[in-house]
């Protein structure tokens, strides 16, 4: 155990709020409730940026950007949309040394400003699909913020689309929350359960949300991702109308989709131990770090300059720093890499040189477990083939971990044994009013209705109503 | 001619505006003097933004990101900074429904809450240099906007450093002065004139500020990107103090330096003509479009599939378009790609595909002059070399442009026929109320005093008084 961090199993609130400083990734900033991202949380967040961006674009959609300020009126017609989001707001009254006419909101999300540009856009069905994503940062005024995961302003991507017919909509809502499932899982190596949520826990305005949701390390939820149905709610606000092939004027359907830095918070609370950050390889910053080793003045030169060239080998292949820092020892050094989360770590001194070889210690695996001798031979080959089974692996060990801390109960009492440290998976039958009840009593509730289901029917372990869908239950960040 | 789109010599100004709304760079948002930025825009944004931000990275810099708000009380920390930012600010004075306590400003810039920070991270000479970048939206209440040239809102890149000597941050602020002289030139093809303003054009906190100046073709001067040796001053409001290596407290020196969405104007305005926008080929969003051409349905399908074949061959070495719109002609499509200024549009039609060659037409050559037939074999190599001709090609046309309006100018009276329609190159030895008079006279301001200087000395052609320097004068945007 680390002596400078808060043990997880001690208080993994505190180790969380101490790693996020420690590791570089954040930092708490004099404004209320907003964060700094310093370069290492940056670079992470790049890496994120990039993979999702990826997936958009090679499902068809392009990146615009839209106005940070919202008229007041605008926000205030959708009914929904308002009553959610008016206790969040940060309001600029002033502009240019003059009180403004008309008060601007600091867009929390952006479906009306967007909503109004589509009406302005969108004439024909030749118009549709629209499918815009815009990378952004939004402004929700939370009373209570944790780094990254509850910030006051925080950056997302908000995807905004418009469709001539609610399937190809739902279609659309769905193949995001599946770009969102696939980038949890295989770029942030997050067992994540796909799902729908419950009503009371939608989105304002929204037919149907969908979302991703994670397990974090101390059992806890973390919504991870959401695409919503928007049905013609916002086209009906907004009047985003097409003239259909028949040129009669139909109203638009559309989707909304956002997911923001809180993945940031994600990928340290799945991966963490007591040692500090647990990166993915696909998205570390840092993937492999070389750190030369000698004790003697006379072994130096030739450890540097085999580290340089191994270096030199590695850097168009993978994300690698050479680790020459005067004044610490290898040691410090290693205690200092792995708090920072980097999958791989090269050691390399005067023995290796002689053998032509590097001792390689795995980030997942404390300890001499962790450590593989290699040949300089292939290297690159060893390399790329550990990265991608320490992706593997640490992906295996979440999902096994979540496995471990989700039940299958039936009755009320086994609910609440279960969501004290896990999830509780069980036939559901209740409405928002039950919801609130459970809220009220053990502080869990809907996390999804997964999008996998058993099938078959059973009997709801709270209302005692026949049920058709189990629903995922946890306690949420 | 165009007839859809205001002649440049007609109006430039009205041609601006027009051509950025029809090629969809941009259009206008229902919040007062803030932009939305359309996808073909924000794809030529993106591009930008990749070509410098590997250029920052190549020269050690890292990017973080700092909050949006910024305490009001900390922009009165430097007295020239408030000064000069008042005027523009937004103001931020209620948030989750409550009056704010301090009000916020939503950042015109961000020297003073990264001087915040930088007083927390930086203790020790070790700690030096602090090469932060910032990629993020700014705004400033300006009463009179243009689309991309000067709005509300804009998106652009602030790099802040803190450096442990003088040199050192002098140093760094002509870097970054030609890292961004070396982007306009090579990436967009603009040649800008790199100097160093005047005291009364500097930025609000500067010790001295340093640009690049294009010129547009109207002969107006477009501030492109600005680099600032903020000597001590940021420090000393900020404490930015550091250990140094024998122990004694020293305050540090910054720099800051921006570019901003800005540059899309320049483009446009340095390279269109009466057919609408013209691209650099290495920013363009679209480099080659390929056009499809068949008069008998019986042809459609052997031209369709070779143009397909090409598409394919060519896709991963350029940005290719392959244009299959049904129900338009091949001429409304050569306008049309002509309009949002592809660099480069390859025609395949029965003959062609019998032939196994293709009519290439550039861009920037109007007309029969411009086109080119060339054989399917070695297309890629073919296409790539044009490209490349393409970007030579523009950037020389516009700096024949600069220097064929750009005058030697003695007197006074030569001055204003100069800045009439260009640039005005003069002996110049005027403090800040000379210039302010010849602006009320003229409209026309230093530009610059270029890094580049004829050596020797002459005499100033408004004071009389011996000169060292040379500066270029001219109308500003």
């Amino acid at each position: 155990m680390a002596d400078f961090l808060t043990s997880q199993t001690e208080d993994f609130s505190k180790w969380y709020n101490e790693i996020v400083q420690k590791a570089d990734l954040a930092d708490y900033s004099p404004v209320r409730g907003c964060m700094v991202i310093k370069p290492y949380g940056y670079t992470l967040w790049e890496n994120i940026r990039d993979a999702l961006d990826r997936r958009f674009k090679a499902t068809g959609h392009v990146n615009a950007y839209f106005p940070l300020f919202i008229p007041e009126s605008f926000l205030q017609k959708e009914a929904e949309h308002v009553e959610g989001f008016s206790p969040e707001l940060a309001v600029v009254t002033i502009g240019g040394g003059a009180e403004l006419e008309e008060r601007l909101i600091v867009r929390p999300t952006s479906e009306t400003i967007i909503g109004h540009m589509y009406a302005r856009w969108i004439q024909s069905y030749r118009d549709l699909p629209l499918l815009i994503n815009q990378w952004a940062n939004v402004v929700r005024w939370e009373m209570r913020t944790r780094l990254f995961l509850r910030t006051t302003e925080f950056l997302w991507q908000e995807g905004h689309t418009a469709h001539a017919t609610r399937d190809e909509a739902m279609e659309e809502t769905l193949r995001m929350l599946g770009v969102y499932t696939d980038f949890a899982m295989n770029e942030a190596a997050i067992p994540v359960i796909p799902g729908r949520k419950s009503e009371s826990e939608k989105f304002a305005g929204a037919v149907a949300s969908y979302t991703i949701e994670a397990m974090m390390k101390d059992g806890k939820a973390l919504q991870s991702g959401t695409s919503h149905f928007l049905g013609q709610n916002f086209a009906r606000a907004f009047d985003i109308k097409f003239l259909d092939e028949n040129n009669a004027q139909q109203l638009a359907w559309t989707t909304s989709w956002g997911m923001s830095t809180r993945m940031v918070g994600a990928i340290v609370m799945t991966h963490g131990d007591d040692q500090g950050l647990v990166l993915p390889p696909r998205l570390a910053p840092i993937q492999v770090v070389i750190v030369p080793i000698w004790r003697k003045d006379e072994e130096r030169a030739a450890v540097l300059e085999a580290a340089q060239q191994l270096h030199a080998r590695l850097k168009d292949a993978v994300r690698v720093e050479l680790d020459v820092r005067e004044g610490f020892t290898a040691g410090w050094k290693f205690n200092d890499w792995e708090m920072r989360g980097v999958p791989l770590r090269i050691e390399i001194g005067p023995r290796d040189v002689a053998n032509r070889q590097v001792m390689l210690a795995r980030r997942d695996i404390p300890g001499r477990e962790g450590k593989i001798a290699a040949s300089w031979d292939g290297l690159e080959t060893t390399v790329a083939g550990l990265l991608a089974t320490i992706q593997q692996a640490i992906f295996q060990k979440a999902l096994d971990f979540r496995e471990s801390h989700t039940w299958d109960v039936r009755t009320y009492d086994e609910f609440k044994a279960a969501v004290e440290t896990g999830f509780a998976r069980a036939w559901w039958a209740g409405d928002a009013e039950d919801e609130a009840r459970i809220k009220e009593e053990t502080k869990a509730t809907v996390r999804c209705i997964p999008t996998e289901q058993p099938g078959g029917s059973g009997v709801c372990f709270y209302t005692g109503k026949p049920a058709t869908e189990m629903a995922i239950f946890g306690k949420a960040y």
